[in-house]
């Protein structure tokens, strides 16, 4: 099917703008002069922002605003008045830290103050460009959002590839042959930082593996990073590497003017329907700035008033900063309706799909929408305490399976551990070059470029639900991406297994000691872990949910009995009370996972020698900080200072739940290799221990 | 000087068994019978012990047997009886978890048990191997070193590409024309695993650009991971990726039993001294098992009773478990008189590179052994009051050339952010292709691969003590080679600058929240965050000390003034009183790093109005840890509850610190993006705001 998009392409294209972009590509239509101008526009509004703010980086932009301005002026199709129109192309700024280009390139085309396109953009009108910096609450957005934005985005080409997946996977899914319905490409800018690290390779080598045709992605080769030259520290053979990762590649060597060039590569690239493409081009950082051009000065500080003459002078530009000369302004005027005709265009052809295929319109609907089947979570599996115990890494697959029954969007896989995570959905294949329409993602050993592909088909559209999973140990792998996740409020699931000492004899390297802390610590991730099977579903509820925080699901390997006392809606308010005495306990056990059996055996043994013992499951820190101060003194009771916990992990943090007078039964040095049940006695994370401790406590 | 190696080569292999070794890469001595009979005792040594312990990897061992028999029995150049002899080869398993491989191999040579070799081996007399699973205490050290050892050793191509660099900056540095006395190979088997994994492709285009001629690395192409056949998640051309990346590649297309293939790639590999070599070796995993051999079946788990003894008749091998037959012992019985005499001809050859190059030796025996000069941390620069308030990261470039002047071993550098984070040697020039005598390492935008290379150089041996250096955010990039830099009691230094919201401008992806949590949850590791120049001088001299614990220090961007009060001594400890009132204080203030100037003045404030005020540093939680209870009590009196706490980042955590009825002030969501200053005021990191909650707590 992807094999027809190029011949379709001229007789798709009915509307005004598209059809001149299509003649610019060949070369007919704006003149040359034209072009020069809206490129040095582009290098301006950069170089003035950067400027005013005092802070930034004009490189880049400076040295990509020819390309900048073919794509956004020639080659994309989007609404300015609608950034998240469905089926816009999708564009990804990898070399974050040049967003002043993107700024500039939406605020031509017409897009209103502070719209958020995926993962970097952001507009604004002139006279915001203009405002500086006078503290946080008056710096107008487009300054405040600009640095916010600078990110440590050499995860962007990953976040494309996800991009470029969905709209793959969801072309596959809805398109006919007398309507396709999604139809767009993915295009990024990378840098040569965004080369050097890793995650890059890993996702492009799936983006080579998947066939993703519609993603092309230019590689500012521009020579300089900011420790200098790239000689010092990058000479490989890009183009031949991406060869080898299975992408066509081009290089255009006149990045600066070659115009043309860049055309004729984009021409090229859609040409090639199998594969993703790259095409290098040769650029010169800074370009038109006479001292500084060609150096890491340019990269990321501001020019400096003198420099900024100069280039002035150079670029032959005359203007007022943030000038926006009239015939260009007039250039690009154009964008706002014919934005606005694409998108009506797409509509109508959506409004004749729906009428012929009223059952996928609705599901695609669902997907675009984000808004969930109505009674979607009365399908997660319930238990009682006469279920058979099970790992809950068992149980999370039991939700799953459930789960890709009743919501459309749900589509994931994991980093060569399908059988060991337990995530394949068996209702499924296998999301493949030639099976895009499948929803098990296999991801290879490639954790952190998983994430970050993850987060690309999360921020795709609202009703795609990613999940991904590994190893518990292994986030440290992918911890930039969960970042970007919790920063992006991308709700990617991360179904994190084997999550203790319990995994048993893989030992030390694979025993998550402090990961339960380190993600408690992190902003706008929920981290949940579930003792059973109603709070695995719970914690899925939950995670399905939250579409703007991610949620992290620690998961056992080991087998865990169904308790009593568990529950969906327990675990919605992230700790409640498990089990209880009669009457004011005199202590509380708060447990988590798989030590949550430890604390509720405790509790029994405990009440046996007459103790009044509350038994609380603690699985969400973050969403137990969010009940209200009643709720959370109905739990624990500020009066009760005799509190143990018992969790495999590190007891950092701890001390905020049991007090200064309680005691954290947790493991604080690396573990140790041997079967699960030896290696909780040597630990001492036993119910012998947890009812010591409490008396202690009580004594 | 790279360039003479091979030539050299005949001439300096003067014992009995490397001319033996070089006989057989020619092809001459051995018969193909014993080596086939020596490779599968290799085989059954591994399927016998995995099957002992019914937990393990024994495909990857009975694939690799081959390439591994003809390493240690016929290449590599070591001393089993002294496995730390710093000239030997080294050989990481970077495809860790087919460990039996290695431990095959090491006792088959004669290692005496459980004997650390980099980052992997340990091996064991057969009694060892044949003892099983009877509880963490009892359990035989070489089935749980065994276990602990299936690490996620994706990284170990990156620690084998620091050895690499390792050998050849000593090399440039210390071979003299007469006299090479640094000369040893790096060898490294990578599975496909290894291969998928970023880390490993940033590693590796540094070695191509470092030309790490003696680096020789083999892929053991199996087509094989745990989701099964490697098809469905890896289908690009590596030798042609590695091409790209600078090294030479070689296909060995028969690694299962073309054993003159093998040599002959060797033999090759030697001879291009300017690149390091990719051997990729097709071998089939489980080799010889009839029933699972090609199969995800044999790659993790214990072949079963049934399949073994197949697999006994399918090679014809008649013998008992662990079994080495005796014409293999004898044969392999060499290494250990041969290892001896390697070492001792070295030995000589020191002594006479110490007669004739004395001031040399004795810094390469420095470096060689990690005993630190006499008196080396005088060279820590000292500071009072009066010295001008500075960034902690540029005290950190004042301590770091102090200590390159005294520290034989010190080498290091940045992710492309030398020049933000500080951290060129003003005295050296740039490690490189051609200069590889200098300690400048430029490692690119690659923080994954530069944390593992530097664990690879921290141990080549225990006088080398390398740094490294990115945004302290950026730690999310390399957590997980950090994380084996603990457990490998690796003792790297990671300088860490602009560790909080004080960044300013760049924002929150910029911006640290959790980080110092993250890292305090973590075993085995010093999280230090300096206030001022002293402590800056103690933070180095703690991380410089502990050489089996890595140590992370979080450095300012923000200008700090110099403290009265702080010492280096205070450093040590962990935490310290800075400032106190006469007599028992009513209420402690503590702070970290950037912080602790807040503290302290909030401390004058307080003190004006009449309160007595404790000031706190506490810049190690972990040293303040392991002091004496009566020391801790010294510092926060129990029956002082009143308590604030002031960090720039997350507050989890410091309820153990501050206790129930204290403040912990912080951050606890994602930072924001304007000046420095104002970002601090935003979030309540002030004075004034220290003030009014330590009065809150007195009123």
């Amino acid at each position: 099917m992807r094999g027809r998009r190029i011949a379709d392409f001229p007789p798709r294209r009915g509307v005004a703008r598209a059809m001149a972009a299509v003649e610019t590509v060949e070369g007919k239509a704006e003149t040359t002069a034209l072009v020069d101008k809206s490129v040095n526009t582009i290098r301006f509004l950069a170089i003035d922002a950067v400027e005013k703010a005092n802070s930034g980086h004009p490189g880049l932009p400076m040295g990509c605003a020819p390309m900048g301005h073919i794509l956004y002026d020639e080659v994309m199709r989007y609404n300015p008045k609608n950034p998240f129109w469905f089926n816009r192309d999708r564009f990804v700024l990898s070399a974050g830290h040049g967003c002043m280009l993107q700024y500039a390139l939406l605020h031509l085309a017409g897009y209103d103050s502070v719209q958020q396109v995926i993962n970097s953009p952001i507009d604004s009108q002139e006279e915001d460009l203009k405002i500086s910096d006078s503290g946080e609450a008056e710096l107008p957005v487009i300054l405040r959002t600009l640095k916010q934005l600078e990110l440590k985005s050499q995860q962007g080409i990953a976040n494309a590839v996800g991009l470029a997946l969905a709209e793959k996977h969801l072309a596959a899914r809805f398109n006919k042959p007398d309507n396709e319905i999604v139809d767009h490409y993915t295009y990024a800018i990378l840098g040569d930082g965004c080369q050097m690290e890793g995650i890059s390779n890993e996702a492009c080598s799936l983006a080579g593996h998947w066939g993703l045709g519609k993603l092309i992605a230019f590689y500012d080769d521009n020579h300089i990073s900011i420790d200098g030259d790239t000689e010092i520290a990058f000479t490989e053979d890009v183009n031949a590497r991406f060869e080898a990762l299975g992408w066509h590649t081009i290089w255009v060597k006149n990045g600066n003017n070659g115009y043309d060039e860049i055309r004729a590569a984009i021409k090229e690239a859609k040409a090639v329907t199998d594969k993703p493409t790259l095409i290098k081009v040769t650029t010169t950082i800074g370009y038109g700035s006479p001292n500084k051009a060609n150096s890491y000065a340019v990269h990321g500080s501001a020019l400096g008033a003198k420099e900024v003459d100069a280039t002035r002078q150079n670029l032959a530009w005359p203007h007022e900063p943030f000038h926006v000369p009239a015939d260009v302004k007039s250039h690009w005027s154009r964008h706002v309706p014919e934005g606005a005709s694409l998108e009506s265009e797409w509509n109508a052809k959506f409004a004749e799909y729906e009428k012929k295929y009223p059952e996928e319109a609705a599901e695609l609907k669902g997907i675009i929408s984000g808004e969930l089947p109505a009674g979607w979570e009365k399908a997660l599996p319930t238990y009682t305490p006469e279920s058979p115990a099970d790992a809950t890494r068992n149980l999370s697959q039991q939700c799953l399976n459930a789960l890709a029954k009743v919501l459309p969007g749900l589509l994931g896989g994991s980093a060569d551990l399908a059988s060991s995570n337990m995530t394949l959905l068996k209702m499924f294949g296998d999301f493949q070059k030639n099976t895009p329409e499948e929803r098990n993602v296999r991801f290879g050993v490639r954790e952190h470029g998983m994430g970050a592909i993850c987060n690309g088909i999360a921020l795709h559209c609202p009703g795609l639900i990613p999940y991904c999973a590994t190893f518990f140990v292994f986030t440290d792998y992918m911890r930039a991406a969960m970042r970007i996740s919790a920063l992006s409020e991308a709700g990617v699931i991360y179904v994190m297994t084997h999550d203790s000492i319990g995994l048993g004899e893989d030992g030390p390297t694979h025993q998550p000691i402090e990961h339960l802390a380190s993600f408690r610590a992190m902003p706008n991730i929920l981290m949940l872990r579930p003792g059973d099977g109603n709070e695995t579903a719970g914690a899925y509820k939950v995670a399905v949910l939250n579409r703007k925080r991610p949620s992290v699901l620690a998961l056992s390997r080991q087998k865990l009995p169904q308790l009593p006392g568990t529950s969906v809606e327990g675990v919605e308010k992230g700790g409640y009370i498990v089990s209880d005495s009669d009457g004011k306990p005199e202590v509380i056990l708060i447990g988590t996972g798989s030590e949550l059996e430890i604390a509720f055996k405790a509790g029994d043994e405990l009440r046996k020698e007459g103790k009044k013992v509350r038994v609380v499951s603690l699985i969400s820190w973050e969403l137990f900080d969010e009940q209200s101060a009643e709720y959370k003194e109905s739990v624990l009771p500020s009066d009760v200072s005799a509190r143990v916990s018992v969790e495999a992990g590190s007891t950092f943090g701890w001390e905020k739940i049991v007090g200064s007078k309680g005691k954290a039964i947790g493991i604080d040095r690396f573990g140790a290799s041997a079967p699960a049940g030896k290696i909780y006695k040597e630990f001492g994370i036993t119910v012998e221990n947890v009812v010591v401790s409490a008396k202690s406590l009580l004594a």
